[in-house]
This record gives C-alpha cells, sequence and structure tokens, in this order.
C-alpha cells in the first residue's frame, strides 16, 4: 500500500473499532438493565431493553458495510484482513448477546406472578459477572491485547460453575414449589441466556487473541452446559 | 469486469454456494439424529452428533476464507456483493443451528433417568417441523427463489404455536410429576432449541430473499418467544 492507502485504511480500521466499541458498550449497558429490571420488577425498564435492541443491529449492519467496503477497496493483506474480518465477526457475535439480554428483558413479565419467587435474587450476581466478561472481551479488542483476552477465558469457568449451582438450586425450588414451576422456568431460560452471553463473550476474547497474534486457541468446543 | 474475471467469479460463487448447501445438508442431518437419539435414548447416536459438529465449523471457515478472498481479488459490485456475503452470514448462521442440534445431543444423558418420561414422545415432531425449515431455507438459497424464502417465514409462525404448546405442557407435567422435575428442564431447553432453529432457518429465509431482490423484509424482531 502507498502512504495514502495506508493512512485511508487506518481510518477505516479505526471507525470499524469505535463502531465495534460502541455496540459492547450497548450490549453491556442491555445486560445491566435486563438485571436491573428483573431484580426490581421494573417491567417499563424491560420494554427500555427491549426497545434499545434495534440500535444495536443497526450498528451491526453499519460494521458489516464498511467491513466489504474496505475489503473490496482496500485489499488489505495478512494482519490488516485478520483485523477487518475480526471486526466484522466481534459485531456479528455482540449483536447475539445484546439479543440475549433482550430475551431476559422478555421473560420478566412472565418472571413476576402474583408473589415475588425467592430465586430472583441469586441472578443478577450472575448478571454482573456476564456483563464484565462483555465488557473485558470488547476492552481485550480495544487494546489488541492477547493477554487480557486470556482472563476472559478463565471467567467463562467460573461463570459456568455458577451457571450449574443457579440450575440446580432452581430445580430444589420448583420440586419445593411446585405452584411457582412456570415462573422458574422462566429463570432457568434467564440464567441459561447469562451462560451463553458468557460462552459469546469467550467467543470474541478467542477472536482478540487470533486478530492479535494469528494463533488459534485450540478448539474449546467442550463448554457448552446444560 | 472482463470476460475472464466473470467467469472467475461465477467459479467462486458456485463453490460458495456448494459448501453451504454441505453445510446445511450436515445440519439438518444433525437435527434429525439428535432427535433420533433423543426418542429412542440412543447415547452413541448423540455422541455421534456432538462429534460431527466440528466438520460443520471447518466448512463455515471454508466459506469465510474463500468469501474474503472473492471480494479482495475480484471486488464485485452490488448484486454480485450482496451473493457473497449473503452466503458468509447464511453460513454462520448454519453453524449456529448445528450448535443448537450438538446441544439437544448433549442433554440426552441427563433426560434419560431411571424411568422414561412421557414428554419426550412430543418432540420428534417438533424436531421434525424445524429440520424441515433448515432444508427449505437453504434450498431456497440454492435456487434463489425468494418466494420459497417467504414460505420459511410462515411455517416459523406455526413452529412458535407448537413450542408455546409444548412449554406449557412441560410445565404441567412438571407440577404432576416433581419426581421428574430435573429431566424435564432439559426437554424444556431442547424444545427452546428447536424453537431458536426455526428462527435461524427464518434469518436465512430472510436473508435468501435479501440477496435474491434486495429488499429487507420489515423487521420481525418481535418474534422471539419463552
Amino acid at each position: 500500500m502507498n502512504q495514502h492507502t495506508v493512512k485511508a485504511f487506518d481510518n477505516d480500521i479505526g471507525q470499524l473499532r469505535g463502531l465495534v466499541a460502541q455496540m459492547g458498550g450497548l450490549a453491556e449497558e442491555a445486560i445491566v438493565k435486563a438485571m436491573q429490571a428483573l431484580g426490581r420488577a421494573d417491567l417499563s425498564l424491560a420494554e427500555e431493553v427491549r426497545a434499545g435492541d434495534a440500535a444495536i443491529d443497526r450498528l451491526e449492519a453499519e460494521v458489516e458495510r464498511l467491513a466489504v467496503r474496505v475489503i473490496a477497496l482496500r485489499a488489505p493483506l495478512a494482519n490488516d484482513l485478520r483485523e477487518v474480518v475480526a471486526a466484522m465477526k466481534i459485531a456479528s457475535v455482540v449483536e447475539r448477546i445484546a439479543d440475549y439480554a433482550k430475551n431476559i428483558a422478555r421473560r420478566i413479565p412472565q418472571i413476576e406472578g402474583e408473589h415475588r419467587i425467592e430465586p430472583v435474587s441469586i441472578l443478577p450476581a450472575m448478571g454482573r459477572m456476564a456483563g464484565e466478561m462483555v465488557r473485558h472481551a470488547l476492552d481485550a479488542f480495544g487494546a489488541r491485547d492477547a493477554d487480557a483476552a486470556l482472563a476472559v477465558l478463565d471467567s467463562d469457568r467460573a461463570l459456568d460453575d455458577f451457571y450449574d449451582s443457579i440450575f440446580r438450586t432452581l430445580v430444589t425450588y420448583m420440586v419445593e414449589n411446585p405452584a411457582t414451576i412456570s415462573q422458574v422456568a422462566h429463570l432457568l431460560f434467564v440464567a441459561k441466556n447469562l451462560e451463553r452471553i458468557g460462552d459469546h463473550a469467550t467467543n470474541v476474547a478467542e477472536m482478540v487473541y487470533f486478530a492479535a497474534t494469528g494463533i488459534q486457541i485450540a478448539d474449546r468446543g467442550g463448554k457448552e452446559r446444560n
């Protein structure tokens, strides 16, 4: 590339990073708000999360258009190409993360029955953990920090253990309080959504690691939980 | 493009379509086998589905590499570019569909307790419906058939209704048979995975429609179920 092209490419990649960071911020906020809405039985906050998802979808479409244009116009090589493709893939994963937050928000009306069910109180801590994983994975992308990306993989193991414990707690609660089964079934899905958010934050971290180093982290395909 | 480039592009796009069709076939097979494994409590078939997922992941990586190369080398315009991007995005969705089939396969050991639980028998029909949606969406892509893509959207409404009915049936069963709650909770997740497969088949159909017509189907964001 000549000097002019290099500068144009740097601008493009900077813009891509900015859009992805913006998406990450919105996705993390959606998780935090969804869990607040659940904790406080705040249906209007839940609706806000649901409505906010369209903005994230639009940003993803923008990342895709820009990435395709950059590849077509600047024909970047090796490292640079890896970075553009990573931005596009990460945007798609962040969009999925935001979808999980939206799904949590959507369940809240069904979790709020006549009476508050007690296990609702154990979910916010899991939500915080998942939200932080998303932030750390996106920060690692912003800083091209392979080590920070690896740390996200460790958090995912902790989140998976948390999920397993919550799954058992919720099943026990259902057995003991059959009248609440329908509400608690929705909580099971909320816990599962948080666990999936952690998996996706891990995927982002793996992509960041690959974009930064060119090395694929060994297939971690065995990590999906019940 | 000159004559030579056009021919090279046609070859590339043909190869992309072939890879995506191959992925679709494997994903549909994974759904069928996972549901057979569930129906027959066949743990070795379940393990086969789990192990087969790596082949689909490899195909997706191949589609991505080829698509990026085509965009960079041939700089396709408008319609052609839309088609290459669609192939890449559809491959990514098909990979997710196969992941859901893998997740179903993984749950089977936990569903098979000391006694067979009766609601297992209602899931295979839902599995067939979801598998057919995947096949129809991929067939529509292969045939660039916008009308066939629209038909998939109608099937999704039927699948969503099926899911809602299964959700209620499973919750009722848990209330009446508290000893089976843990097993039935896993079945709830199986039903949810099938419902998500239908959502993703719908996404594919929307992408096929857009690739074929250049028109975005109005945002169907409201369709996610409990």
